[in-house]
């Protein structure tokens, strides 16, 4: 029974997906994908839903009563009941069958017969619990999608019949998601938005203001709670959603939906053009948080999840229809998947019709916090190439309770793969053997702590000690945004994560003839006064295929690099020391190459490790990583430079550029002014100036090997010909 | 100067590479490759040839005095401007621009002013020296491009141009590989097929009758020697390539280039047909010999190896132009990259025009040696989709110095992935910083092993004792090949792999609705009278996910899993008793759930294994394994059901199907007729029964459970619904 369930329940996702594609990852060959299939998109979504609903529309609906938590057999009914009505209404607003308003109908009615007997759930959630589901957020998903069935197919229905369904299921679920539950509906919360976006449906639905009024307004209709001041708080102004992209698209759907019913019930109240158009631009800002068609996973994240799911695709269409920007086809044709919605038709059909433009993917500070005042989501990119490379910067503030403790995390990614990386969650989603599918134990003891990140860690302890309510309450400092041709840059400290420590991290991508490409510039600093050790992780994704340094892995045996803040789950691989204060690493990944060349402390060791100790339940994926390890009694700096090179081609016999062309990075200052001094193996010299954070527009200078170089401004790149003459 | 060399090797390699494709691997999204992406495919080909011949004819031709070995300067110089003269002569011929053959023609007078000086090169090889490179190898090679470039110019030159290039150059070149080097002309080898093809194209080339004879008849024209007895010993009449698709890939370049040209110019001898038209069988045979693009890892193979690369991309553009196979356009449109020829010219157009079927894949035994009876390749596959089902049961002979000591080795594939891997060669084809791009020592010590194969390993002891001089000299014994709806099924043995133990193994794929989807069933046998250990190592790819069994990793240390013969490479990660008789291990990858349920002997452990122990230089890929281990004093047999299933999707947020279908797996054996019984949890019953190989067309019967089961014939599959009935 439960198979059948399950696969029923799948089979209504499923019409929601591109029947021709084999994979859930958006395609690698964008290139190459066909405006034939594009055309045929939409159609083969409404195909796919066609041959679905005619097998489960055969017998009447199963209506089990509540019974059974999240995952469990009356759950995951009600569910798919939920998902397969609104595949129904849609189904017959874009078909007009008959058929399908005639199912749609009597399983309203069927539920509206017994949904008033239904009492709080049996296995109710301590707090908000439903009556149909353990929680009421899943009375809410329930709602919006049966309200638009109702709003759908009402007309196809008897006085009598719209009156049972109105008052016994529509408005009886309403009241109790409204009224009946007010810490909820009135919350400035993602689980809010779900309910008055229910709510507000079913006041359109059904044709009564009062339900649309609170759930715009609150219940008391006042504005300090409600839909509209949600989308006042609950996004940034840049679009950035405090949890990062991952719940982001969770939060989206409601907001988008129900939008969308605003706007058509109620043009006059142009609520996408609120707060500067605030819906629009989350939509953006969620797409500009992919890299390869996946969210940068950053926080709790399942890595697998981008954008080609039905939030995403749902946004796209809509915002499309808003505002005609031939960008998103772009992105739609990266989805390669449709909805059943007017809005998605149309998008297939102008993506057919060869409208794509490029998206627009470019570098961008989103601020963070309802004002954009705690902290940003950085973003380097070296151009609007969705496979180039990035660079991305985590200056946000903690994101609550999903939040990890990685302050200026670096992500980077270039030919489509992620190049450092973050682990997202230590979970599988959904996959029962593997902790009912849940957040598992190593989630919050490895995956959150910071050595889990590209971020420096001070005394092998986590920032804020791994506290996520005294991380909720300090974002780090933004120092400059450079969006310029030829370099990006972005700058930030934080003074909170630990005592008597300031970090500081300078990331600037930049280009320069001396290189293969773009490169990326990496400072990250700590001033201390005190002596404390620093562990600065790299999480590479590759093979490792060179160091500057002899390095030998233990032959023999393994341990484990700590015992504590996730340093438990790293295995010791091979500690080395750098030659002459710089460290060179060189790993293949795919068809190229990637060094970091690292301006280290003298006493700094490399440490190899392997993801994989303490974990006896094989939990961990068993990734790379190395580590630059030091002690200093007055703050370290370590400058790396991540390059990528070369070409392995094992299809046509030849490797190319397998070296890293970085010879030498120095690190020099002069007062609160730096340079950073990039030579070549060729002879070239690059250089990185930066000028005092509170002297922006002031003149500079830093002596370097016995020459003065001076500049004006808080960020001036030396290119590779300028750098004598500058002299 | 070696990097600027380097570009312009890698530019010329690039000429025959398709300009849209931003990686090596051949599309992953053939469904959408689009037709108007493949219109252009050899437009753009001549496109970025042209570009880069324009910048490389700038100046004259380098032709530096011979002195480095292989990788050197003067080695990959001459190398590059074969490559090079070669396209530059394709361009003339395809374009008619005189500027083409300006440069062709002077660079070849250029290279006949200094050849005739060129002695013994410097660093020269023991066996078979050349003298513009260190091996007369690179010699054939050079002279196979340029007897071909001056074939297309030779009608713009003078008649004392002519006469110089022809004696000066390319006799003289003719004559050293010849007459002045007839053990390597003569030899029965792919070494001879590049002398005796290169030398039949300057034959042609220059109208001299007397080298195409000697290249297809040998020195003495006797055909004891020569391309065409090179045709009858190197391919088995299946046309499998003794050292596996790797090596026959490239031994396969010289043989179809010269047949082309005999073809032309001499089609009475009806080359193509010889052998029942061995070269195309060849040709096929290799097709074959891929998964997802790429071929079987089998013997010493660089795993990124397919059929993009250009021996192929030539193969698949002759024999298109000579049988008008439209399932070739299907394997061209996956390579989705043309070369410099009018045939590959044709196979753009024709598929650009629409014309691609399917490419049959389908299940085959491909027998090896000469006459097709040392043993066999063969191939499971549960349907044509290249992206199905496959197992590959490696019944072949050892393949010489680059075999791999793997008798009755499995390997299987589905959803376009590598499920159960070989690791293929271990090597950094090309990287200097690792062993120079050779074969690493690990490649010996390590992939060549039994262990480091899915393959039955005896007292921790390789096959053959790990020596390649006894195992070229014994080949599996082949038992039934049955390729049917709902069965295909391979059974071979062999008694030469260790010394009192005769090896066992039938691979069965299988349909039935008692399953997801085809399943394989694999028994691996050992028939023995005195006291052995077994080990049976799963080298599965994806993280594992469950076992019917408690294990624990070691949290806190690791250790070899033995000493030689490969084990000191794997780390023992974890042991585990399995329950009852019963083994079965889950893992995921990408979006499916991969079982192998298994029955065991009662003494059975099985052993976790991780790639990388002794492994200093970080050589090796840290992939997972487990092996079914046990001590017997009369042999063994592990009976494994292999079993794809589920569905993991994080988009939707889904999970159906992550548990395996399989409850039990027993074996039963009634004198040497055996009968393998999978029970569902679902209740359901599949019988394989096994006849006694000797007797394949007698009645055999088996006590199962305490009924008889009899059947006739050597193999039956009982499907669920009959096996009740059958008893």
């Amino acid at each position: 029974m439960i198979r059948s369930l399950l696969l029923t329940a799948a089979a209504f996702s499923l019409a929601a997906c591109a029947p021709q594609s084999a994979t859930d990852a958006p395609s690698k060959m964008t290139d190459n994908a066909s405006s034939s299939s594009q055309a045929t998109g939409f159609d083969q979504t409404i195909a796919v839903a066609e041959r679905k609903l005619d097998v489960a529309m055969r017998g009447p609906l199963t209506i089990p009563t509540p019974k059974d938590p999240g995952g469990g057999y009356t759950h995951e009914t009600h569910k798919a009941n939920g998902f397969m009505l609104y595949d129904v209404g849609q189904m017959y607003k874009l078909t007009g069958e008959k058929k399908y308003a005639e199912f749609a109908g009597q399983a309203l009615l069927d539920y509206a017969e017994v949904y008033p007997s239904y009492g709080i759930h049996p296995a109710k959630k301590e707090q908000s619990p439903g009556r149909m589901f353990w929680q009421n957020l899943n009375e809410s998903m329930f709602l919006l999608n049966i309200s638009q069935t109702y709003d759908a197919i009402k007309d196809t229905l008897s006085d009598t019949q719209k009156e049972k369904i109105e008052t016994d299921l529509l408005r009886n679920m309403a009241d109790f998601l409204s009224v009946g539950a007010p810490e909820t509906f009135n919350k400035v919360h993602n689980h809010g938005t779900w309910a008055t976006a229910a709510v507000g449906l079913t006041g359109y639905a059904i044709g009564d203001d009062e339900y649309v009024e609170q759930a715009l307004l609150g219940l008391d209709k006042s504005g300090t709670a409600g839909f509209i001041k949600q989308m006042d708080v609950l996004f940034s102004p840049d679009g950035y959603y405090n949890e990062g992209p991952y719940y982001h698209r969770f939060a989206l759907k409601p907001f988008i939906i129900f939008a969308q019913a605003v706007e058509k019930n109620n043009p006059e109240r142009k609520i996408f053009e609120k707060r500067d158009g605030i819906l629009k631009t989350a939509t953006y800002s969620l797409i500009h948080q992919n890299y390869g068609g996946l969210f940068f996973p950053i926080n709790d994240a399942i890595k697998e999840k981008g954008i080609r799911t039905d939030e995403l695709l749902n946004a796209v269409a809509i915002v499309y229809d808003l505002t005609g920007d031939t960008g998103l086809l772009s992105i739609a044709q990266e989805q390669n998947t449709f909805v059943l919605t007017p809005e998605s038709r149309k998008l297939s059909r102008d993506l057919a019709a060869g409208k794509a433009t490029p998206f627009e993917y470019r570098s961008m500070r989103l601020g963070d916090g309802q004002d954009g005042t705690e902290g940003a989501l950085d973003i380097l990119r070296a151009s609007n190439d969705p496979k180039g490379l990035a660079a991305i910067a985590k200056n946000t503030s903690q994101g609550l309770g999903h939040g990890h403790f990685d302050k200026m995390g670096l992500l980077v990614y270039d030919a489509g793969h992620e190049i450092l990386r973050d682990y997202g969650a230590a979970r599988f989603l959904n996959i029962e053997a593997k902790f009912g599918g849940h957040y598992l134990p190593e989630n919050n003891k490895y995956a959150k702590q910071t050595v889990a990140h590209n971020a420096l860690v001070v005394d092998e302890t986590s920032h804020f000690n791994g506290d996520v309510k005294i991380g909720n309450q300090h974002a780090p400092k933004l120092y400059g945004f450079v969006n310029e041709d030829g370099m990006k840059l972005t700058s930030a400290e934080i003074s909170t994560a630990y005592d008597g420590v300031r970090l500081g991290r300078t990331v600037a991508m930049i280009e320069d003839d001396a290189f293969y490409g773009p490169i990326i510039i990496d400072l990250t600093e700590a001033h201390s006064e005190s002596a404390h050790s620093y562990d600065l992780p790299f999480h590479y994704n590759g093979h490792l295929i060179d160091t500057n340094f002899e390095v030998q892995a233990d032959p023999l045996s393994r341990a484990p690099l700590g015992d504590k803040n996730g340093y438990q789950y790293l295995w010791n691989v091979a500690e080395a020391d750098p030659v002459d204060g710089l460290s060179q690493v060189t790993w293949l990944l795919d068809k190229k190459f990637y060094s970091v060349t690292s301006a280290v402390p003298a006493n700094t060791k490399v440490v190899f490790t392997q993801i994989g100790a303490n974990d006896p339940n094989f939990n961990l994926k068993p990734e790379p990583g190395f580590i630059l390890r030091t002690r200093s009694n007055d703050g370290v700096s370590f400058v790396s430079v991540i390059e990528p090179h070369g070409d392995y081609n094992p299809t046509a016999e030849y490797t190319i550029g397998s070296h890293s062309a970085v010879k030498s990075v120095s690190h020099f200052e002069g007062g609160a002014a730096e340079y950073i001094l990039i030579e070549t193996k060729e002879g070239q010299s690059v250089g990185l100036a930066l000028g005092a954070e509170d002297n922006p527009d002031g003149t500079h200078s830093v002596d370097v090997n016995g020459k003065t170089i001076t500049w004006k401004g808080a960020y001036k790149l030396f290119n590779s010909e300028k750098h004598l003459s500058a002299q």
